[in-house]
């Protein structure tokens, strides 16, 4: 049977907070969120990494991905679920030197790691918000990421570097503040939502709906092992086939069954079944299923063009120098959407590179081709540094 | 909300026939199935279209894909909740034209169309076979068919044709009935399922199972609405955005909302969604949840080369000239997988070629692009009659 998996994955005031540091957002007002809700005394949890100069130009922000959050890079334990997500990328002597620069993470509004998000305590009754959390937007984690800036003293980031969900918000914050970004570094992601991304994540929000446990959202309270993690769990599974691609699982995988087969029976697996249930088991036992769904939806909107008077308009607002990478065997966020960005950029007169990775990982290239991602972010990175503005 | 579906969508004893016809299959002993479980009082629902010459070389076996039936061709109603799946290659003057050819169409094994399977009384107690199905394999569909072969009279095929699942029920008949098949035409199909394919297959099942309506598979005498069709229709839902090509849905949904947006809700639609709703829905209406675990499971089992010394042993088992089929949008069987199948026929001095057909559809392209199909269909078949064989 199925090892029983928590209510939530979510890290709880009153947890150990590791790495991590609080900034609280708009105590004297609410949040007014570009979807139309709000949100009151916002705690955003992030890290840092390095020191940040005298004159602070030599900080940089890095943005997470959907399960991603502030533990871009250090140990597992103590407060983190995971080890840093780009710990082979960001550290002493590493692609995003923190003996050079001072580096920035922070967990996206919506989500489960010490930002507040739907496990968080509403302030009214300092229960989880559970269905009570409003829809957030890749607009409001940026807005909310620019308090963090104010908070720890950088009025210019040297560059913002994300890949998918991350990226989303890299775009962003070339358009909303783009005196408040030296360069951008955008990777694996789009300017818009596409019809099938949107149908990816759409249905990964029906599988959780699907599980009773989830209860409309509001489940907190329930015993260890009646949360939706299953559904939250089946929701990763789908999204597992995404990030990765054909001919990794064929490689990895092909037709190698977990029990050997003697007579056939309907839930026998095949090692790429054990495989997906790992990692849905996985991500249930450290996210929320109700960040899931605000995070899935919060790319589903995602549209650089949106109120913009259209995308040309939006792009036009970006003028920071960047470098935009994407994957060749990426199928979720296919290649010719980057190269559009990049496209656009050029359009503008912006400095732009285009720089495809090689590799077989599919989306999550991004994450794990450390080397060749490591290498162009680094000498971007320098050259920026050493440019005029 | 949702609309109420029914508990399942399966044709039972009793309903009309339509243009169904029976035969019952080893009415004297069990029927072994290779997976070791065992069917007593078969019965296998098949159409036919057009005559069998006197010399019986002019018919034609179409295999059916997973959804599909035996109604392969005709109109919807009188006991068909579809019409014919390629009514606009089946029929006089059609493609394969039954002014010419004798045409038979078999509802496969654990299916829910007329043939035995979950949904059907089980000989013991005339209940629904539920939990109770044994698992089947395409080499039990294609034993299923050779008694049907039996029953309308054919020694021979002049050809055994089908997409899909039915592709690889025509790569069986090849390996199984090397004597009794004039030509094969398999179409978007594999030798033996890839990890990806069993990766798609195997979550679709499990959103299935996280149904609390399945009910481990025995949820027949449910009360209308309370059977696991929302789990079929989420299953159906993923499977939809892998039948069909991300520049499809682009083109045709883009970012276009079902509501517009005033303030955003987390289960606001995209058109995207109101369509993977729109199919899933429609299946649940027509098809049964425990026939989509069996037959997606007899997908991820398809291995040409299983038990039988390997792949390439089983491959030269196949002799009949044959024309491979594939659509170059198809993600969920790439055209690598036809232009392998091509070539290990061409290995064994087989008579093949590949064709691919040109389809912004992806997989569902040989369902859709009735023209370059049929025509490649209409003159191999013309081919193969006039050859001396």
């Amino acid at each position: 049977m199925r090892p029983q998996l928590p209510v939530t994955g979510a890290w709880r005031p009153g947890d150990p907070p590791g790495r991590r540091q609080f900034a609280r957002l708009a105590t004297d007002r609410p949040f007014v969120l570009e979807g139309g809700g709000m949100l009151r005394d916002v705690e955003l949890a992030y890290e840092t990494w390095g020191e940040l100069s005298p004159t602070g130009d030599n900080a940089v922000l890095v943005c997470h991905a959907l399960t991603g959050d502030s533990h871009a890079a250090g140990e597992l334990g103590g407060g983190h679920a995971t080890p840093g997500w780009w710990d082979t990328i960001i550290g002493p002597g590493k692609a995003i030197d923190t003996n050079r620069w001072f580096v920035v993470c922070v967990n996206v509004l919506g989500g489960c790691q010490g930002t507040t998000g739907p496990a968080s305590p509403h302030p009214d009754d300092h229960k989880p918000y559970g269905s009570r959390h409003p829809v957030v937007t890749i607009r409001d984690m940026v807005r909310a990421e620019a308090v963090v800036a104010n908070h720890v003293g950088v009025q210019r980031w040297l560059a913002v570097v994300g890949g998918s969900m991350g990226g989303m918000q890299v775009l962003e914050w070339g358009v909303m503040f783009p005196e408040r970004v030296r360069s951008l570094v955008p990777i694996a992601t789009t300017l818009a939502a596409s019809a099938q991304q949107i149908a990816w994540w759409s249905t990964g929000r029906r599988t959780i709906r699907l599980d009773p446990r989830w209860n409309g959202g509001d489940y907190y309270d329930a015993e260890p092992g009646a949360g939706p993690s299953e559904g939250l769990a089946m929701a990763r599974m789908v999204s597992q086939i995404t990030f990765r691609s054909e001919d990794l699982f064929t490689d990895r995988f092909g037709r190698e069954v977990v029990e050997p087969i003697e007579g056939f029976e309907l839930w026998q697996r095949f090692e790429v079944e054990r495989y997906l249930e790992y990692h849905g088991d996985k991500l249930a036992r450290r996210f929320d299923a109700n960040s899931y769904l605000l995070l899935t939806k919060a790319m589903d909107l995602h549209d650089l063009g949106r109120a913009r008077g259209g995308m040309d308009n939006a792009v036009r607002r970006i003028t920071a120098p960047s470098l935009v990478m994407g994957v060749d065997s990426d199928f979720l966020y296919p290649t010719y959407q980057q190269e559009t960005i990049a496209g656009a950029l050029l359009g503008n007169g912006v400095d732009v590179r285009y720089v495809e990775i090689n590799s077989p990982h599919g989306h999550d290239g991004f994450l794990l081709e450390h080397d060749q991602v490591g290498e162009q972010l680094h000498d971007f990175l320098l050259e920026v540094e050493k440019s005029d503005d």
